[in-house]
């Protein structure tokens, strides 16, 4: 396809275009569904799409006034997520005939801020350590797009939808950002409600959504109405002070992750940012571990469920998970709470300090195969922690895959963070004006 | 009613007469119906009751093997909780005619332990501080069985069914326990799966159940597994150590509370047990104000989706929670989490040195008036510290009414916890041979 088609736009460059008349969300609309009719049967980040539905609502969407910052922008639904007109799967083979009657909290109200729901994206089963999704990396079909948000990762990557959501309980978010060239945002813990979406962890899993710029992102901060948004600010780029933090876990850092770090720091000076490095205290290497008794502990008691339902047929990770084969106990998991809030408001202080942290937003490039989703390393501390998270796609690595870097603040600064990072973009983004070039290819 | 009746039997007394083979799941199932006949018009605990459905249910498990601790036992559902075969309206007006199409995990885990779904009892709508369950105390029906709970508090006290779900995160649990002469387990946050229940707070929603003793509450810990319960063991009262814990909110107790406790050390120390006084560190005194700010903030999170689903009709608390009305500030939210997770521990830390912590269950009788659900202020720094919780009926106040106390434990103790309860229900428990004939007498 053409990289001049509506599909290639970003969510906010489109919605510029809606605004001044020059594009209808039907036609931005129908040319998304070209794009997947073209690429999805080798991309595969879809279980459900229904091409009608979403062409009656943008009609709909194209005759009424604005109705609010995502009006007539195709979003992509994790199949995690409860959605009143199309199956929810969570990718699990007993689920596959499953209609739920009300959609998720998260997928209401980003209809009600105007997005069209063009379909359901394949994820890990349950988002969680267990049957992997079908999607490949839109960069090379060989690799993952990561997981567990594989499906949202891989279309709004291929060009397929403008923005889509993704959840992290460890890093199924950002790392998926990183490995398909886009931009994301986990926001703070709590901050979007998780009614209707599979649960893992109360204290872990969070809804974030991707985008093709920060301007994206800010769309659905609006409409989630996130801390601190609608004082949104721009940020001059000179004089801003980065804290550059390789976190405890820099020794699985690839060349990609790396070269996407080196780089970022030079940018940053040369466009007259301040950085610093950042070394966290020594117990904040015990955080991953921390992080994995939490996530496996809270994973017994969020699986007992479908264990019970699932029986013999339930995917043998999940059910040692239910059987605590990961030797959870009482004392471990108390005493991981305890270090994550410890951490938590130490984090906060540090970064109080600067106008974001630099950190890698994964280990390197997406891995060959998709008998993996890749490494969460970069991604558990900083869901443990309740940060906020924008990835900012950085550069092309040595097979030609993408890497990002993400922008960590303290907790609830979502706002500041998205202002910081919409100005930053342009500096740490090396290779936007090739990516649709790529893709327009493949 | 004669109190020789199955419906007025605990839990544990029916299953051992199942087991015995002089009672049947049909027989128990239509006693409870024939109650709930007789005296559901006057209480209104329910919002829908299936008889059919129940009495096939009750038929099928009395000709199959035990299926697990709850086997052929009635339950009630707080209707904030999905049911496949049963509407769930979380007693909203807009979701009347609301119909998931799944068990929420909560109520398939009941199932699979084998209980027979009685019906879905009536709540505050979303459980948070709204439209009240039109629900009356079975002791005095001019007054609130207490909520959110309401219609779970209120079966369960009038022998309309021997166990039900509730859920709190303020005192939504505990304090209808209290309220309704009932037992009740709040577990340790976390150790019971949110999915399919209507969330308001991840750091605070806990799901428990109501029992007539505290081996019906075990019932229910087996079925979900609780912390150590494959190893509960019976403890002697002789020797216990027991904190006595008036937390910083003394000041609200009423003539009930203080009754109740004075009447548990008296007969504590009498029983053999050491009874020593806790007094909180003085920071714990904020630990209302947090629990507060977090409610209103999470809730503002929460309830957003119906505010854009509602519009004009949804309830001025709501409507106020989700316009910000209570003020909450990302500063003071994070401020708020950083001393719950202080106190947290430092609580553990305190209730490691006894085997259990006395505390008041509520500050006194029901308030007269369905206005009211009555004041949380002896349950919410339990719901904020993550505590597990057994409420135990202790006397009949002045005008008559029921009014307990609360056994407390560190993080993840349930069993423990259970244990010592179990051992201190006959002691604590100064009604237990009168309820029954007050309320066959109603």
């Amino acid at each position: 396809m053409k990289k001049t088609e509506p599909c290639f736009l970003t969510a906010a460059e489109a919605t510029a275009q809606m605004k001044a008349g020059t594009l209808t969300s039907e036609a931005l609309i129908r040319s998304c569904l070209e794009r997947i009719e073209t690429r999805d049967p080798a991309v595969k980040a879809w279980l459900h799409v229904d091409p009608d539905l979403a062409i009656r609502k943008a009609r709909e969407l194209d005759k009424r006034p604005i109705m609010g910052p995502l009006h007539g922008i195709p979003f992509g639904v994790k199949d995690i997520m409860d959605t009143a007109d199309m199956p929810t799967t969570y990718n699990s083979p007993t689920w596959q005939d499953h209609r739920p009657t009300r959609d998720a909290a998260c997928v209401n109200i980003v209809r009600q801020a105007g997005a069209v729901i063009l379909g359901k994206t394949d994820t890990v089963e349950f988002a969680f350590n267990s049957r992997k999704a079908a999607s490949h990396n839109p960069y090379n079909l060989a690799h993952t797009p990561g997981g567990s948000s594989s499906g949202s990762g891989a279309a709004v990557g291929d060009y397929q939808v403008q923005c889509a959501f993704g959840t992290q309980t460890a890093g199924s978010h950002i790392r998926p950002a990183s490995f398909n060239g886009i931009y994301a945002i986990k926001p703070s813990w709590g901050t979007v409600s998780r009614e209707g979406v599979h649960l893992i962890s109360p204290i872990l899993d969070t809804v974030g959504w991707y985008g093709r710029s920060v301007d994206d992102l800010i769309l659905g901060a609006e409409a989630f109405r996130l801390p601190g948004i609608e004082s949104l600010s721009p940020r001059d780029v000179k004089g801003l002070k980065i804290g550059y933090c390789e976190t405890p876990y820099w020794s699985r850092a690839e060349t990609g992750a790396k070269k996407a770090m080196a780089l970022a720091v030079e940018r940053l000076q040369k466009a007259g940012a301040i950085v610093e490095e950042i070394v966290l205290p020594a117990h904040f290497a015990d955080i991953s571990e921390a992080h994995t008794m939490i996530m496996f502990g809270d994973g017994r008691v969020a699986l007992y469920d479908e264990y019970l339902r699932q029986g013999g047929n339930l995917h043998p990770e999940l059910k040692l998970t239910v059987e605590n084969g990961r030797g959870v106990t009482p004392e471990k998991l108390v005493a991981a709470y305890d270090l994550a809030d410890a951490c938590r408001m130490e984090f906060d202080a540090i970064a109080a300090g600067y106008d974001a942290v630099l950190a890698p937003a994964a280990t390197g490039e997406a891995p060959k195969g998709l008998h993996t989703v890749g490494d969460w390393i970069f991604n558990g501390l900083w869901t443990l922690l309740h940060t906020p998270c924008v990835a900012i796609p950085s550069v092309l690595g040595d097979i030609g895959l993408p890497v990002g870097v993400q922008l960590v603040g303290p907790r609830l600064s979502d706002a500041k963070l998205l202002a910081v990072a919409q100005s930053l973009q342009h500096v740490l983004d090396d290779f936007a004006d090739t990516r649709a070039k790529i893709l327009a290819a493949a």
